[in-house]
């Protein structure tokens, strides 16, 4: 095994709480109330499609200038909420490590530049690094295409690399990507959730990944 | 089975990630950083008790004032992200039924007056009903205080009731003072989570517990 590819948004930043309740302040205002819950389980996949599932959910249909609205306010929402971006436990030491090993990693997130540049910042991941963002691909998760397009940046095969993220739809993803998945309790899903989506191992947060990395086999 | 003894937030309304950003932002401002999923996964109990294991956990001891300084801080950051309170779908309806039924029903929280007054407003809850909150008992959930004082007011043997609860301390609390307890997935557990806690049974959300009453065997 070769490479890590990593989401971000709950996995390496601790920012899912605040896009939850940014969501949800952001479809209450436009009159669509939809469970906090179920905005949660729904972070991590690409936002038109999860504002267009919800619509649908509430059974309003929405269309694309709506939908774009809802977004944008989201992001405003955000932004406001959670002006700075902490790493999680172990996140920035588990890259450092990666790097002093020589150990290939990218990040893969349904999230768009400039959003994410604040967290890329924080985690110390520079223009070295291989960032696919939304905006790089014609389909975000649970589609391939980003850990696809990471893994081809990256140089390896699928069969050499490992996903990590804290959602289902990393897992899933990554299935459908051929790439072996590993889950972290650090975006507020349950244990058993990820391992019925794939996840092959979970761990609590890219701490205990730092710990653990030896039951990976991995090599520069 | 003869009375069914609610939890309030995730429970009955959809509170809970406003708690957890309330939470995370009231720890913030107060230079104690701790994770969003960590929260998550103690709202409901007791919130001192909360403050002074989320101090713990970070390595700083907290005192009696600062713990209530915290506390304070989260209730007026809750109030302020979410001025209003909405009923989980269902809800409303589910209380409904069992009045027009005539069967005896409870609330048990460790939230506390004012504070949910709103709550109990919005969901149609008077002054006939049953409603223990945390000032009523010495110790809040996981112990089971709440439990036993709300089932001993509404007059049924423990082995007469079920607990109905999103959390993994409702369940907890419920097994403790020996009532069998059911669990909804609203409050943002996984379904898991909850039957490992001791659940018999989990159901989406108070609308699904409402489709479903006849399987718990209720009676007036």
């Amino acid at each position: 095994m070769r490479a890590l590819i990593f989401d971000l948004d709950g996995t390496l930043v601790d920012t899912v709480y605040a896009h939850v309740f940014a969501w949800q302040r952001a479809f209450a205002e436009a009159g669509l109330a939809i469970d906090g819950w179920r905005i949660h389980r729904r972070i991590g996949m690409s936002g038109g499609l999860f504002v267009r599932a919800a619509a649908r959910e509430l059974g309003h249909g929405i269309d694309m200038a709506a939908a774009e609205a809802l977004q944008q306010r989201h992001g405003e929402l955000f932004r406001e909420f959670l002006p700075e971006r902490r790493p999680l436990p172990g996140a920035v030491e588990l890259l450092k490590d990666l790097r002093s090993r020589n150990i290939a990693y990218g990040i893969a997130t349904s999230g768009r530049r400039p959003e994410i540049d604040r967290s890329l910042e924080v985690l110390g991941i520079g223009e070295g690094v291989v960032v696919v963002e939304r905006g790089d691909v014609p389909r975000a998760k649970p589609e391939p295409d980003l850990f696809i397009a990471c893994q081809q940046r990256l140089g390896f095969a699928p069969s050499e690399c490992y996903v990590v993220g804290d959602a289902v739809w990393d897992q899933l993803a990554a299935r459908r990507a051929g790439i072996l998945s590993v889950g972290l309790l650090s975006g507020g899903y349950g244990e058993s959730e990820l391992l019925s989506a794939g996840a092959f191992r979970v761990y609590t947060d890219p701490a205990e990944l730092l710990r653990s990395l030896d039951e990976l086999g991995l090599q520069p």
